[in-house]
């Protein structure tokens, strides 16, 4: 196994943060940038044992690994500061793309990251951030040498290979989110124009008391309004991984469609698991800002 | 109650010839006019009792209700023709227009039933054709006086009303159907996905051998292919609904481009319920022509 002694995470999100703990918890030394970053950020990191050092070129030379971990908007950006940083310094940790984007994405970023001389690893991660050991954070990876990021098994993450291809770790990523975020998007505007159009008890009773689908789905949507804006883009990468392999990417676009409608209203503010509203206050609120949308 | 003793049913298709059989079951004269069908729909209206006449004039004076039974496409056209058989014969039947459209067109065709003197009952189909008193087939009904429809309750059909407005019965079905349907484009996207990328085992075992959403999705893609070319234009109506009330269209229009990719393979010819491929064949059909596709 490759001798994993620090990890630098790019950046400590409430996900990278929640990574970063774990691998501190276990031995690891994990350092960030902050530069740029919010308050929250920063107390995150701080709250999760993450070490801040002054720039990316401090990462690069401190970290035998570092993770990319962001919305997906700006996982290109940061690809290419961690590739100037690299050969600026001439330091090499491996680079591993842990975002939410569509594989040939990630093989654009792979491009960046190899032209600097650095080694690359693809990732996808699934589940919610590894706060706790029996959240069950899946950490699949894919690549022709998957041995770094496989080491960090020894350090708490569930790590799993899925094959030697850079690209299938993350359209794995792909295809289950959309299985999760594209229903829960799905489901969210039907249940919305039920109750625009005055028939959501009509519709509830036909599925009728026993219906698991319509139930899972409405308890999927208190959630969903604080994680809305950052699934935009991810909604938009799942597109463009359907579209890769010829299929339509408007189902997917219009899921973005979705989370953009709701990331512009203020549910999308609330930031914590404790606080989510309930499923009735979402519901009214979308259903309200549609008439007032439509006054405009 | 309105005495209803005969019904013309346009065009008795898979649905409208099992909704014939039932009311024929049950005694009452069932009529139809036959120009211009194939001998499949010929052969299904003799098997179901519904007795042929020659033209449109002889349905609107032969009929007390009308009911309109196509696929969404062809609704405006049907209509245009009662209306019109009305106007030339002065014939009143109560026109029910029963097709999975949105709202907005439902309120159109009213106009032109209403313009040639007609009395009009908005109606949703949910379920599959009543072929067996337990298929549970729901016929919704909305609009200021549903009394006519609501009559044929006595004649086997399960009959509710959702509300005086027209428009609101054709509304639950396409809030309804966004749901069945929508969920099972999306999910046959994301299956055909995953195995053009050789992620397809991967997924299954991500989702885990107790994953309802996942089995019940695969589960609703054999008997889809024969049913995805009329699910085209009922995708779009979804689409249509959503957009009135102010939401994207983008995930329904979505699913009608899945139907027609689906529409357009060899798969969709099979028209028996007993001769459903297995889900395998179907993704693996789906992805070839996705392939082949590729290389035009």
């Amino acid at each position: 196994m490759t001798d994993v002694r620090t990890v630098g995470i790019l950046s400590p999100g409430e996900m990278g943060a929640a990574i970063g703990g774990v691998l501190h918890q276990r031995g690891l030394d994990v350092v960030t940038c902050l530069a740029g970053r919010s308050s929250l950020t920063r107390l995150r990191a701080e709250e999760a044992g993450i070490r801040s050092v002054d720039g990316y070129d401090d990462v690069v030379q401190s970290a035998d690994v570092v993770l990319s971990v962001l919305v997906p908007a700006e996982a290109r950006s940061i690809a290419d500061q961690v590739a100037a940083s690299m050969a600026r310094t001439g330091a090499r940790p491996v680079f591993v793309e842990c975002n939410a984007i569509a594989p040939q994405t990630v093989r654009a970023i792979e491009a960046v990251v190899h032209e600097a001389g650095g080694a690359f690893i693809d990732a996808g991660i699934i589940g919610n951030p590894p706060r706790h050991p029996d959240d069950g954070t899946r950490f699949y990876c894919s690549g022709p040498d998957t041995e770094a990021f496989e080491t960090l098994a020894e350090y708490g993450l569930d790590v799993n290979v899925v094959g030697p291809e850079i690209g299938q770790a993350s359209a794995l990523k792909m295809v289950y989110a959309a299985s999760t975020k594209g229903t829960t998007a799905l489901w969210t505007e039907l249940f919305v124009a039920a109750r625009a159009l005055g028939l959501e008890q009509a519709l509830l009773d036909e599925f009728g008391p026993n219906h698991v689908l319509s139930q899972r789905q409405l308890a999927s949507i208190p959630s969903m309004p604080r994680k809305s804006r950052r699934w935009v883009g991810e909604m938009e990468e799942i597109a463009a991984t359907f579209e890769y392999v010829g299929l339509t990417p408007r189902i997917l676009l219009g899921a973005a469609d979705m989370y953009r409608f709701v990331g512009d209203t203020p549910l999308a503010n609330q930031t914590s698991r404790e606080a989510d509203p309930p499923v009735e206050q979402i519901l009214d609120v979308l259903t309200r800002t549609l008439a007032e949308d439509s006054k405009k």
